[in-house]
C-alpha cells in the first residue's frame, strides 16, 4: 500500500550539484549563501546548514558541466532499505545498484528516473562534526546567523511529469500534495513529499531540451525576515537575484531565487507553520487559468524561470 | 516495532478544554486568540485555525470545572485504527471504548492515561467548512490576519512522566524527541510526537495536586513576529500574561503563555523551519544544573509556570 | 536661511483624498487597509492610523472626481506659521489665503502649486479621540494588530519636477534627500522632507496628462512583516495589488502598492530605522542608467507605475 | 525659545566608552555586536555601523577603568555652534573649552554635566570610510548582514535627574519627550531628544554610588527580527544577556540588554515607525503605580539593572 511504502523512505537527505566553476561555488556556499564546510575531497565539497543533522546536504562536486550529480533520500531503517530495494528491482527502472558511500554516508542503492535523474537511497550516515557545537544541544551546529536552517527541496525537469509522478510514487512511496494540471490534459508539475513537508521535491515540465536537468536547489530559513535580509546580502555580493522575495501561490511558500556562479539556480524559502498533517490529503489541482494570475500577490513569473535550467540546454 | 506503530497515528486533532466562563472564555478564542467558530451546540463551541483541515481542532466546553477534557488523534487510516484498539486493548490501561462522534468527527475509541487524562483515537472526520474559503485554495479556510495557523500541542501534567512515557509509547507509538532527567533520577518532562513535528504533547511532573491536570494547549503561528503583534493585542484586551515572548531551551520554539478568563493556560509558538527529520533520532536530554541556565535567552521561569495547572490543584 | 526656514514646517499632517466611489473607499481603508474613523461630516470621512496624535491623517471626500484634495502640513509653532505665510505670500505662487478649519484642525493657509497642488499649513489642531486609549499611555490610540502606525508621505506627479522643487524649497522649506536625474538634464523626481523622515513628500514626472495628479498615499508600519502579512489580507479581500512587496532602491523602503476601490493608489511602507540626521545631507542623485537595474532587489517597475495617476489622465 | 535652540544640535554623534578590557572589548563590538572598524590609533579604536553616515559613533578606548569618556552631540551648522557655546559659557555648568578633535571629526567645544559627564558639540565632522561602499548609494556602507544600522542613545545615571534635565534643556536644547515621576516628587528619570527620535539621551536616577556613570549605550536595528537573531548569536557566543528581548513600557521600544567584555551594558533596541513629530508633544508621565507593572508584556525588571552601572561603584 501506497501509505505503509511512503514510510520507508525518510526524508531528503542530500543533493550533488555540479559546476564548472568550482571555487567560486564553493566561495558562495560558504560567505555568502551561509552553509558550512564539513569537508574537502579531491574533487568535492561536503556542505551542510546548520540545523541539518547529517554530514552533508549538499556535495558540491567540479565537473565540465553544471546541474545535478545525484539526489539522496536516507530510509527510515535497514529493513525498509532492503523493501524499498526490493520494489525498485521489481518496478523495471534502470538500476545502477549498491554504490560505495563517500565522507557523508555509507554504500547507497543507484537507480535512474526516466529522463536520467539519479537517485540513491542509504540507511547508514555520518552526522554533522561535533567540533562546532551550538549552545542548545539540541541544535545541530553552531548558529551563525546566516539563513539557510536545513535542507529543504530539489526540483528537476522532465519531458513527462506524469511519468515521473510513477516513478516517484513507486520508487520513494512519494504521495503529491500539490499539481498543476494543463488545459491539454498534461500534468505541468508535481509537488511530492515522503514525509509532513508539504513538499521535498517537484517536478515540473521541461521546456527546454536536454535530459535530467535541474530546475533548483531549495535550504529552509526559519523566517520570513531571513530571506529579506539574504536579498540585500546577495545583493551587496553582485549574486544574480532571479526572483523574489514574493510568495508562491502553489504551496505558498515565501521565496528568494538567484544563481550560483556556474549558473545553478538556489532558493531560500519558508513555508510558516505549514504542514501536511492529513493522512488523507487530497491533491491541490491548479489549472493553467488560475496559473495565469501570477503567483500569491500577483507578481507574474518571469521568462528565464521557465527557461533557465541546469546543465544549459545545447 | 516502534517506528511502526508510530506511523499508525497521525497527528494531534484535537483538545477539548473545559471552562466555567465559556462566554468569556468564548470571546477570548474567537476575538483575542483569534480561532475560527466552525459550530457551536448545546454546550460546546467548535473551533479551529485559519489553516486547521478539520471542522475543529479546539472543543469549547461549558463545565463546572477548568482542564482538558479529552485529547484526539486522528490515525493515518481505518486499518491503522484497528491495529491501536487491539495494541490498547492488550495493554492494561482503562478503557472507556466506543464513543459516538460530535459535530466534528466519526466514532472514537476512548481510554486513559494513568493519571486520568482521557485520550480518544478516530479516523472519520469532517472537515473545515467550506463557506469561508481562502484565496488560495491550498488553504484550509480564509486567512483573517490572526496568528495561530494550526493546533500545535498539549502539555498535560502527571506524577510519574516515566509511567505517562510507557502509556504514550505503548497506546500512540509515540516517540519522544527531548526529555529532562531529574538528578533523582526521574524524568521531569518528555516531548513526545507521532511525526515530524519536534513534538506534539508534553507531560512535566505535576508540582501541585490533583489528577489529569493540563498545563498549556498550544496554536503555532507562521512567524515570530506574530507572536510579537499578539502580545501587544493581548495587552490592549486586558489578557493575563504569564510569560514570554521568549526562546524555550528546549525545543527552541519561541513562545507566549497567557491565561484565558477561565485560567486555562493557552500558548502561542513558533518552532521556525525546525523538524525532526531523522529516524533514528536520539533524544535530547536536559540535566537539573542545564535548567538552571533558565530558559534560550536567559530569563527565569517564573514560579507560576511550576505550579499553576487547571484544573486548579484543591 | 533654507535650514531655518526648514524647521518652520513640523511634519506632514493629512492628505485629503477624492473618492467617487465614497462607501466603497470607507470600507477599504476602514476594514481592509486598517484606519481608525475618528469622525463623519456630510461629505468626509476623518480617518487616523492608531498611532497617528491628530484627529485626522486622511480625509477621504466624496466626490465625482479621484485624486488628492489638498495637501496639509502642520508649523513648528503659531509664529513659524506667520513667517511662512510670509514667504508664502512674497514668493508669487497662487495664494487662496485663510481657510477655515474642519473637524480636525483650526484654521489653514492655503496655497497652490504650479502644477495645481492645494497645499496648506495650520498649527492648531485637534488630538486623536480619547475614547480609544491605548494601554500603554504613550501611544496616541488602542493598537488593534493592523498595519499602518502612522501617516508617511504623499507622492504627487508634476510635468517639470525642478519648478516643484523650487515651489517646495520655498514655500515650505523642505530639503531634498534623493533625487533622480534624467539623462535630458530634467529631474525625473525628487524626494523631500522638512523633520528628519527621510522623505514625506515626492514628486515624480507625470507621464500621463492632467494637472494636479496623486500618484500614491502612504502610511507606515513598525516592520516589514506587518506589509507581508497585509499583502495575503489584499489578498483574500480581492484588492487589487499593483506591485510589491519588494524593496525600493530609491530610499531603500519596503513597499506594497494597491488601489484603492476608487482607483487611487496607497501603499504600505517601512524604511526600518533609516532616518535624515545630517543637516547637511547631500542629496542622493540616481542617474536613468542606475534605474534600469530596477528595484533594490532586481524588481522591474511594471508599466502602470509609470502611468497610473488620479484623477485618471483624460 | 527652546524649540528654536533644539534646533541647533542636530543628533547624537559619538560615545566614547572606556575599558579596561580593551582587546575583549573590540572582538566584541567588531566580531559579536556587528560594528565596523573605520580607525585604530594608540589606544582608541573608531567603529561604526553600517548605515552611520559619520566615521565614528562609537570611541572605543582602553583605560584603567570602565564607564563613558565622553557624548559627542553634532550641531545643525557652525553659526549653530556659535550660539551654543554664547549659552554654555553663559550657563555657569563647567566649561572645559574648545578641544582638538580626533579620526573623526574636527575641533569640538566640551563641558561637563553638575554630575560629571563630559559632552562636547562639533561641527566638522569626517564621513564613513569610501571603500567600503553599499551597492546601494543611498547606504552609508555595505551591507553587512548585522544588526546595528544606526547609534541610538545613551543612557546616564545621575543623583537629581531634574537638575541633570535642566542641563540638557539649556546646553543642547533638548525636550523632554517621557519621564518618571516618583512618588516622592523627584524625577524618576527622563528621556530627551534633540530632533525627531524619540529619544537620544536617557538619564536615570543613580542608585548606586558613584559620579558619571553610564546605564547603557544603545544602537538601532531596522527590524524586531534582527534583535531576536541577535539573541542567538549572543547566547551562541557566550555573552552575558542580562534582560530582554521584551518591549518596554516606557517608549515602547524593543530591546535586548547584554554587557560587552568589560561589563558596560549595551543594548539593540528597535522603535518600529515611532517618531516624535508633533512640536507641542507634551511629555508622557509615568508613575511608580504604573512602573510595578514591569515591561509592556508584564516583563519584572530585573535587580542588576537598577544597580548596575560602569564605572562599578566602589
Amino acid at each position: 500500500m501506497t501509505v505503509e511504502l511512503g514510510n520507508d523512505v525518510a526524508h531528503l537527505g542530500h543533493v550533488e550539484l555540479l559546476t564548472d566553476q568550482f571555487e567560486a561555488s564553493l566561495a558562495f556556499f560558504t560567505q555568502v549563501y551561509g552553509l558550512k564546510l564539513s569537508a574537502l575531497d579531491g574533487s568535492s565539497a561536503y556542505l551542510r546548514a546548520w540545523d541539518d543533522y547529517e554530514f552533508c546536504t549538499l556535495k558540491l562536486t567540479s565537473s565540465p558541466q553544471t546541474g545535478v550529480g545525484h539526489i539522496g533520500y536516507r530510509v527510515a531503517s535497514k529493513a525498509a532499505l532492503d523493501r524499498r530495494v526490493a520494489a525498485i528491482n521489481a518496478a523495471g527502472y534502470k538500476v545502477h545498484g549498491w554504490h560505495d558511500g563517500d565522507e557523508s554516508h555509507g554504500s547507497a542503492f543507484r537507480f535512474e528516473s526516466p529522463f536520467g535523474h539519479l537517485f540513491e537511497l542509504y540507511w547508514d550516515t555520518n552526522r554533522a562534526p561535533s567540533d562546532d557545537p551550538s549552545a542548545l544541544k539540541n541544535t545541530a551546529s553552531r548558529f551563525t546567523g546566516v539563513p539557510p536552517r536545513r535542507i529543504d527541496h530539489v526540483n528537476l525537469l522532465s519531458s513527462d511529469v506524469a511519468e515521473f509522478r510513477r516513478f516517484m510514487e513507486i520508487c520513494l512511496g512519494s504521495r503529491v500534495t500539490e499539481m498543476i494540471k494543463l488545459n491539454n490534459g498534461r500534468l505541468g508539475g508535481c509537488w511530492f513529499t515522503v514525509n509532513n513537508k508539504s513538499y521535498d521535491l517537484a517536478c515540473t515540465e521541461e521546456h527546454g531540451k536536454g535530459q535530467g536537468r535541474l530546475h533548483h536547489l531549495t535550504y529552509a530559513t526559519d523566517q520570513r525576515e531571513d530571506i529579506l535580509r539574504a536579498a540585500d546580502l546577495f545583493l551587496e555580493a553582485g549574486v544574480h537575484i532571479e526572483t523574489g522575495p514574493h510568495k508562491h501561490a502553489i504551496q505558498g511558500t515565501f521565496f528568494l531565487y538567484v544563481w550560483e556562479p556556474a549558473g545553478n539556480r538556489v532558493e531560500l524559502a519558508n513555508a510558516g507553520a505549514r504542514l501536511i498533517l492529513a493522512p488523507d490529503w487530497e491533491p491541490v489541482v491548479w489549472t493553467e487559468e488560475e496559473r495565469k494570475k501570477g503567483q500569491a500577490w500577483g507578481l507574474k513569473t518571469i521568462e528565464s524561470f521557465h527557461t533557465h535550467g541546469t546543465p544549459p540546454a545545447k
